[in-house]
């Protein structure tokens, strides 16, 4: 039997998804409170494998098993043998032809920068502050030229293990509410670090320290060490995948909002 | 001179504002780093003293001093000196008349509950997560009955050492937002615990396990050992203070949302 599952971390305390020895990781932490109600072993494949300290409210994932459960047994069974920074937000059984990662048509993230002068005192490692004033029309310029298919190399970790560098970029908005400024990315799939490299140039434009046009520029060099800073990974959420409608699968959740 | 300052702070780690030997609070953090700042000693008075775990994003402080020193440098020296976990606002020269609680005209809180039948991954310990469906105009209506000025006895902790247990609430709001339900209480001064005493009886009525009429009932016994459940501090947040406008303050920041 085929089940998937939908997932919410904090990611803070924990290096990222992927199962590691000797480290502390969410796909980790899963694994072992499933494998306690399922009694034995469950390997997890997800959506989109996420990095130390990114967090996510719509990571989804699916395993194998023979063991039968009630699948709010499978949710209530894992949220109680999980940290608190994790929480199963449905489980349901789906059939076989589903892969959590491969049957993906696209996926969302949001990134959260907090535009003030004074750091954080209550948001802490939810948010990425940015203390220089952020001009958001400037970044949503500059976001759309990176709409649409492309090599995505300049905007991609060195360490990147994909095959092609090759995504489609559905959109990008940029929107700023109070001091608070989100980024939201739809695309296909995702490179290693692609959406903090996209923060990290939009931020840099927003600051007024490039002009709207470098975000293009960089992509056309498709070269990352000409690329700009990687954001750091406070404040970046993964918050949807889209799948094929034939998968009945719980609705979206709204992003984290401040 | 006297000094205004407004902070934010996560209280999570705290047992709550009031310095106390050998123990980890809100004033004794900011004391300490305001303290090295004015290479002398600073002692605070706030409008309101929050309990272990509540949290605050308009808490105001005032302190007299004779170092002198940019606004900027108050707000920057105590942050750089300060846990992660609390973060001065803003810091303003004011008229020593000005008393951070005696001057005090009102006060606001939110109470933010997550109401979903999973427990939170995301919000951790920023919101009270009740998993009963709860009804929020059956709570709205519960509420209604606690505006105006009453005796709040059976809403104070028995350890309340207020000299009089009557209080003015203006008003109470109790708004649904997806998952999350909003309590957002003003009142001209607030008793030990009244908020989080409040959310608890309020709760129990969403949930249907009391009537609307209740609220009213425990209000009127005016004997806390009859009232209800004292609700967690997760959820609490000290959002606002109003002053007279004789004394020119950074306006209101908004509530915390999700």
């Amino acid at each position: 039997m085929r089940i998937a599952l939908g997932i919410e971390y904090d990611g803070t305390g924990f290096s990222g998804w992927q199962r590691q020895t000797g480290t502390r990781t969410v796909q980790g932490c899963l694994e072992v409170a499933l494998s306690k109600v399922a009694d034995r072993d469950v390997s997890l494949i997800c959506a989109g494998r996420t990095d130390a300290g990114v967090h996510a409210v719509g990571q989804v994932a699916h395993f194998d098993t023979v063991a039968v459960r009630e699948m709010r047994s499978w949710v209530l069974g894992a949220n109680a043998n999980l940290p608190k920074a994790i929480s199963v937000q449905w489980a349901t059984e789906i059939d076989e032809s589903f892969h959590a990662r491969f049957s993906a048509l696209s996926r969302r993230y949001r990134y959260v920068i907090l535009n003030r002068w004074v750091r954080p005192g209550l948001a802490g490692r939810k948010v990425t502050w940015v203390h220089t004033p952020l001009d958001e029309a400037r970044m949503q310029e500059a976001a759309a030229h990176l709409v649409g298919r492309h090599d995505f190399s300049s905007y991609r970790a060195l360490a990147c293990q994909a095959k092609s560098p090759i995504r489609t970029v559905h959109g990008i908005s940029v929107e700023r509410d109070g001091d608070y400024v989100y980024l939201d990315i739809h695309a296909n799939a995702f490179l290693h670090h692609m959406v903090r490299n996209i923060a990290g140039v939009l931020i840099d434009i927003g600051k007024g320290e490039r002009a709207t046009a470098w975000s293009r520029e960089i992509l056309e060099l498709r070269d990352r060490t000409l690329g700009g800073v990687t954001a750091p990974p406070d404040g970046l959420y993964f918050t949807h995948v889209e799948y094929p409608e034939s998968y009945p699968l719980p609705a979206a959740v709204r992003p984290p909002r401040f």
